[in-house]
């Protein structure tokens, strides 16, 4: 499992960026190791690496609906589709929780650009030394959630 | 478009690594800028972050095809399906071909671990601020690409 000092931050993080930045209160579930590699996730997914002292990467994924409204509240625009400036908020939100998260790690560790993947049935396969947990959220807009992985 | 100095030791570490890892010969086609947000991708994409002096991502695709021949090349399994190994055999390919262009690369900058997206119809949107470059190949296998989108 996990360290709980790499983990805490992420939890903490990402309530704070939905609250401040989009007015959205998460309220969070119950922290899942996820044992199996191929971890299916919601429709769309940020992603940005860690490097440095410590190596992994952040996953904030979403339904589609939610990175809707989360556009809506970031930007103030009403996407019905998943278009330009959806790719661009999901991406710059997953920037951001990775980014309060930094400053609470107790470690040195740069950000990589964030990727914005997009696909029904989509899978990800973390690298097989390591072991990431899922911090699982209930927004008001639908689910979301943050999966954290770091290598051992 | 981006510096040539950025891309080109993509293209050297790309066919350096299928030749000497698989014993796979690629020939390169013509670079690809792309204008586009979201990108389809082929089945397989393995995904790493670069984070330092520079920020950016390299992302490598395949069709699935393409993936099982390449276990097999690597680790001499026969997966008729991508299972654990198959991710374990792409993600490894995308932090060689990443770690051997950092050293082609005249900065500073480390690795995140790599990531391996599974989808049908997967689509990759890189932040606004990023123009990548699609460096496509033929291999006897099936086609690969190799996308390099670094931060202005």
């Amino acid at each position: 499992m996990m360290n709980a000092e790499l983990i805490d931050p992420f939890m903490v993080s990402t309530e704070q960026v939905f609250s401040t930045m989009l007015g959205c209160q998460l309220t969070r579930g119950r922290l899942q190791p996820r044992s199996h590699r191929l971890i299916p996730e919601y429709e769309i997914n940020g992603i940005v690496g860690l490097a440095g002292s410590i190596s992994g990467t952040v996953v904030l994924s979403m339904q589609e609906r939610v990175a809707l409204r989360a556009t809506e509240a970031m930007l103030g625009l009403h996407p019905s589709f998943i278009n330009d400036e959806v790719i661009d908020a999901v991406g710059e939100l997953t920037n951001m929780v990775a980014g309060a998260a930094k400053h609470h790690l107790s470690t040195e560790v740069n950000l990589s650009i964030p990727m914005v993947i997009v696909g029904k049935n989509t899978r990800i396969g973390f690298a097989s030394n390591v072991e990431p947990i899922c911090i699982p959220f209930q927004s008001p807009w639908g689910p979301v959630q943050v999966e954290v992985g770091i290598a051992k």
